[in-house]
């Protein structure tokens, strides 16, 4: 979604999760933690999804999804970045992977479940911040608000989607409607039609 | 331990976590997210420990403890940044506090477990960035070196400690050596000593 907004060239290539090809020779060379994704930028190879979003983001100023050095904003932008990454994004994956979490196999309904109450809270935090705003930092979309959509598709099939919060379900309705989430979800092959 | 290294005056004010201070109805309006820590800066405030780390450290840029904007390191900076908040911190997180992820306390020891596993491959990775490296970033001092220490110390009960791996252990001895990390262990009660 940032390349298309940001209007740059690239190559989308696919990791095989289900053959485990994140934990191939080749790709651990480029990223040593096994997980997807990686950005290859000429020599420069960067893995952890926020900080190659940064990474274009700084690269391209002119495309204006970081608050500037010394802004007002600033400060709300790395919040919001910290907390969708480290809080939401990580407790989204103990919710996808619960059984990597846990020697007993059996339990992994209990983890899920926990994992469902404590990741509704966060969305309800996320709810209350969007209320009266149309973007989650200051009132021009950041890199944060592709983030935050990003891992709010990802909750779609939970008990209480974020679809279904009254700010942040308006929010997400407008971010669908961006050309560059259009153009980005059609690529990747993500359906929309929820977001209509 | 990075306010000392820039030299910020401050007043700490300790939250009382065992009454469960975090959750108090004056705490939350400083911090939504019921966690610790919160900075405030006059009229501004900010939670997640790292936005505070790049707020004080971007407000202070003479401490040049982040790359700057265009160098060639800033990439890598944010990457580990990203990797120590998202994975291990949060993965720690899950270690520390097993029973609020899952609905049966009896499956805490298996998740606790399974926790180490994890942790300690990250640690390992850890390791090997560090090997020959004085600094995770560079070959200079940067905000990733002084999270790294803290996540690394409350890492020190784990089967396998940070401080017994190799080049790790090394780099944190040196870290512990630092003025700064001296200075601030000293205020907050933390003790030193493993790292001599
Ligand atoms: N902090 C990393 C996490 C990446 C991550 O966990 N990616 C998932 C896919 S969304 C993955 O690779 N899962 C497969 C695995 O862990 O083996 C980032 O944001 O890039
Ligand atoms: N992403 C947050 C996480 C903060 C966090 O989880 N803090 C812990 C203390 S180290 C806490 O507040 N625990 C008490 C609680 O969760 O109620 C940050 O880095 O600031």
């Amino acid at each position: 979604m940032l390349m298309v907004e940001i209007g740059l060239p690239y190559e989308l290539i696919l990791v095989d999760r289900k053959a485990n090809a994140q934990k191939s020779e080749s790709y651990l060379k480029l990223n040593p933690t096994g997980r997807i994704p990686v950005l290859v930028d000429n020599e420069r190879v960067i893995h952890e999804s926020a900080a190659i979003g940064l990474h274009l983001c700084e690269k391209h100023p002119q495309s204006c999804l970081i608050p500037e050095l010394g802004s007002s904003e600033r400060a709300s932008f790395f919040q919001w970045l910290f907390y969708l990454t480290s809080s939401l994004q990580s407790e989204l994956m103990v919710y996808f992977y619960p059984q990597r979490h846990t020697e007993n196999v059996n339990e992994v309904a209990a983890i899920k479940s926990a994992q469902e109450d404590r990741i509704t809270e966060m969305f309800a935090l996320i709810d209350s911040a969007l209320e009266g705003k149309d973007f989650l930092v200051g009132n021009r979309v950041s890199m944060c608000d592709f983030f935050l959509f990003m891992l709010s598709h990802w909750g779609s099939d939970l008990p209480r989607p974020p679809l279904s919060f009254l700010h942040l379900g308006q929010y997400l309705k407008a971010m669908a409607k961006r050309p560059s989430v259009v153009q980005a979800s059609a690529l990747e092959g993500t359906n929309l039609d929820i977001y209509r």
